[in-house]
């Protein structure tokens, strides 16, 4: 028997035909920090776009060739979303803050023609200019000083006066196959070389209806969305698109992302929905208390990029009445993997150590747990595992560059082509997934994973010891072993063998490291996250006094 | 540039997957009438579709083959929508209201070899079975007198014996493509054959999606689903594929079907979603208001299937403090089309003209309007067309049964595969439609149509009507013009131009029927609704005797 079902591509193109006349009226709300917010209905937005497209074909741009965008959150943005996935050419959105060489290598990479920059952000890409062979236009949206460019090669298009010459319908959308590339974003690994994730109509498609579910971010024409995520983070979490396929209006930050004018433009313009990392709510959190705003009007605020502290979502609730909710995702995963509401009927005693973990996936989204020897672990809360993920909007592949095909690193794909995340921990019977490590900070010991994270949390809860990090040193007989190095508080004593009595009443026995060192700190990255792969090299180099504690 | 993400197909098999270990402890709860609720868990319910996927294998059902189910909402028929299309087999469902002779053409046209059949209704299926030699194995769901089957060639089976003696686990799902068949349902039309749409796995899944959605019925794990319309009307909206996807637990009717036991199981079950057509509500008002219980678990109640009532609407409101979402769809739409929310910030009052609409398309639904012409009409809230439509969960051909290639008659699909409603209504420039007339009782004049239920609600609301039934008769000049059919009060005089001039006051000139006719009641078919072909054939025969005023 076969289906009697009609076979219609999901695409962005029926994203920007929906949200542009089902939901006509629907707002695009730009902060412009001067009290007068750059307005636009999704109507406007529809025909801006589809001028944008005649533009964009005007310079040459065809099918499958990337357009790039180094744009803040802003209504032009918007259109740039809609607008160039649905002509059949590849949204690549450029990562601002990304340092100028890696910013330049990516562009080479995707081998950008074109480029749509924000006005405010030309200081930052003029100087790269130079560097970047293969853009052939620049087109800046908004005010800016564009005598940075003066002299540069490509051409240089005002985004207004560009888009005002073409007309606003009749463009021709092509018809395009689902699987066809939509849109391009680079990780921003710290080792190695970028790797860039292309994103299918499918993909994108799927990605907006899940968030769209009321079990994700729930938008809908009731909703006013405040991405203050960056769109050239995993196109802000995929929130543009699914707040134009939902009919739910837009609230954008532009490059005003400081707490103050975000707790202002909160109380002006009463977004309902809002998504950002923990970092963003925790300056906002210092400004509202320092500075009290009717922010009521959040209904939920999300929390991804890295694991929110408990303490801020604590103080989220008892200082402002407001609830974070944790999401865990990747650029590799679209990014949306698992969202933590807590099971339901559950008090706010219980519901806590739930809304901590990372949540549970949706059904498009299938995990497994893959431990230190290859084998599928039990979901029982207690076997931990690599994080494995499978789904319509996770990659399989890397994009290859411009002459490359496809590149499947295998630390990166498994052999099945399932997503290796990187992430190490486990996940409860009923679904909660909790992270605890990366997989690069995991000691293998004898066939067995110790959490270095889990031993670094006991020992800085130890009142003699003001920081803590673990790694795995090489060990002749388990493969490896724990070494922990601490910084000790003034007048404390490096008293190894009371520390590790301390761990000992913690965790198992056989996870007690033997090695113990006394560092002046713990080396860090520029974001401030420990940095292991110093102390790794430190140890190799001889360059630690190590204790050695019997076993 | 090509796509880096994943290509995994959207399966019936990964709802039962996710369902059943992320939502593991989620229930599905089946009314039984004697105070004792039947209870599994989703980890329950996807043993035992495992066991049941063995036991059919067995009973020789391979993939592409249909497996009829002539059964209540219950968790064994759960069971059934889960494995039958979770092993490529294709879920046949039964809509036991049909008469005998249609129930058995259609079991015959799928040709049907295994028949799963809840026990209450073996006093239906028996007499069927000496018409239905496809038919091999007869599986007996729940308690029932099997006596009516003595001495019945197919074999019979008891559900809980057959599928006891296989294993709950290993069972090997096949790897399928998301878009082979899934599932069969067969429209109830009642002119001509039955006809049978065969969903697909990516139609039934992307369906759940969509009802998932927080625009649409919104099923989260904190939700608790009971879905009144029967799992033999269209899969019961998709709610029970859409329950196991989201992890929202279900609470099934069974044949408990009528107002006192649907307001007991609300009060003792506590449902927060819950949907069926307007009889059942208007059934379960006049139940509350009699016998008040609490009720108030309940979040939004569905009304679809026919148009509501807007007294009904009114009355849940004042009387229970319950809302009605109208939602409109048909078996060939799978059959979400549209669903009634008002759009946001409005007050009880503004908000009431959108409710009383069918409501507007989701992204995955492109809708038109095609004039009499066949041209497409604006959205302008006034030109009326016939509603087509279009997308991934709309049919696109009938089942062209067991020997036959799928049928596209050109009444039903358009020739660009749009499917043509049926329905004629006009669409607001802010997407709402509101649907007036079946397209077979609009009457084509000159190039426009008229509405003929427009003209009887003006005519019903005249003080000496009683009923008023429009047809469309032939027209030399106009090709065809309205003759009014009215039944009138006791002592009220067939004034045809007066009746005329109240008219008049009301639509516009040119839609004013010429023809009038007095009957002593306007034909009715067997399920109330007026029978316009009964009367259009007494004006063809000359049994009406017709009044002609000036034009």
């Amino acid at each position: 028997m076969q289906s009697t079902m009609q076979d219609v591509p999901l695409t962005v193109t029926r994203i920007l035909a929906h949200g542009s006349t089902v939901h006509a009226g629907a707002k695009v709300t730009t902060w412009t920090g001067d009290g007068a917010p750059e307005r636009r209905t999704f109507a406007e937005v529809g025909r801006r776009a589809t001028r944008l497209a005649h533009a964009l074909h005007g310079l040459g741009v065809r099918e499958g060739e990337p357009v790039g965008t180094l744009m803040w959150n802003n209504g032009d943005h918007l259109e740039a979303y809609l607008a160039i996935p649905s002509m059949g050419a590849v949204l690549h959105t450029l990562n601002l803050r990304l340092p100028a060489e890696q910013l330049a290598w990516i562009v080479r990479h995707a081998a950008d023609r074109v480029v749509i920059v924000s006005g405010s952000l030309l200081p930052l890409l003029a100087p790269l200019l130079p560097h970047l062979e293969c853009v052939e236009h620049v087109v800046v949206s908004g005010a800016g000083d564009t005598s940075v460019l003066a002299g540069c090669r490509p051409q240089v298009h005002a985004y207004e006066e560009l888009i005002a010459g073409h007309p606003d319908d009749a463009y021709p959308w092509p018809e395009l196959e689902e699987r066809q590339a939509a849109a391009l974003c680079y990780t921003s690994g710290t080792t190695g070389e970028p790797k860039g994730v292309v994103y299918s109509h499918r993909s994108v498609y799927l990605h907006a209806m899940e968030v769209n579910a009321a079990a994700s971010f729930g938008l809908t024409p009731a909703e006013v969305c405040l991405p203050v995520v960056p769109m050239f983070h995993v196109n802000a979490w995929g929130l543009p698109h699914a707040a134009f396929m939902a009919g739910s209006s837009l609230l954008m930050p532009d490059r005003f992302l400081q707490p103050a004018p975000l707790a202002e433009m909160i109380e002006a313009e009463r977004p309902t929905v809002t998504a950002g990392v923990p970092t963003i709510w925790q300056g906002l959190l210092a400004e509202l208390v320092a500075k009290p705003r009717d922010v009521s009007s959040l209904r939920t605020v999300i929390s991804g990029g890295s694991a929110c502290p408990p303490s801020l979502m604590k103080d989220f609730e008892e200082k402002l009445g407001l609830t974070l909710v944790q999401a865990w995702g990747m650029t590799e995963t679209s990014p949306l993997g698992t969202v933590a509401y807590p099971p339901a009927g559950l008090n706010a005693e219980e519901a806590w150590p739930y809304r901590i973990t990372q949540g549970r996936v949706p059904a498009s989204v299938e995990a497994r747990l893959v431990g230190p020897g290859g084998e599928v672990l039990p979901w029982d809360g207690r076997s931990a595992g690599e994080l494995e993920v499978r789904g319509p909007w996770i990659a399989g592949a890397y994009h290859g560059g411009a002459d490359g095909e496809p590149q499947r690193p295998e630390d990166k794909f498994s052999p099945d082509g399932w997503l290796r995340t990187g992430d190490v921990g486990v996940i409860s019977p009923d679904g909660f997934l909790t992270l605890t490590d990366r997989a690069k900070d995991v000691i293998k010991s004898g066939g067995e994973w110790i959490s270095s994270v889990e031993l670094e949390n006991h020992l800085m809860a130890h009142p003699g010891i003001a920081e803590a990090a673990v790694i795995g040193v090489p060990d002749e007989k388990w493969g490896e072993r724990p070494l922990a190095a601490v910084v000790l508080r003034d007048g404390a004593s490096a008293d190894f063998e009371g520390l590790r009595a301390f761990l000992g009443d913690r965790v198992a026995r056989w996870q007690l490291p033997e090695r113990w060192t006394t560092v002046a700190a713990v080396p860090k990255t520029s974001v401030g996250k420990f940095d292991k792969k110093v102390l790794r090299k430190q140890y190799a180099d001889g360059d630690l006094v190590v204790t050695v504690l019997g076993g």
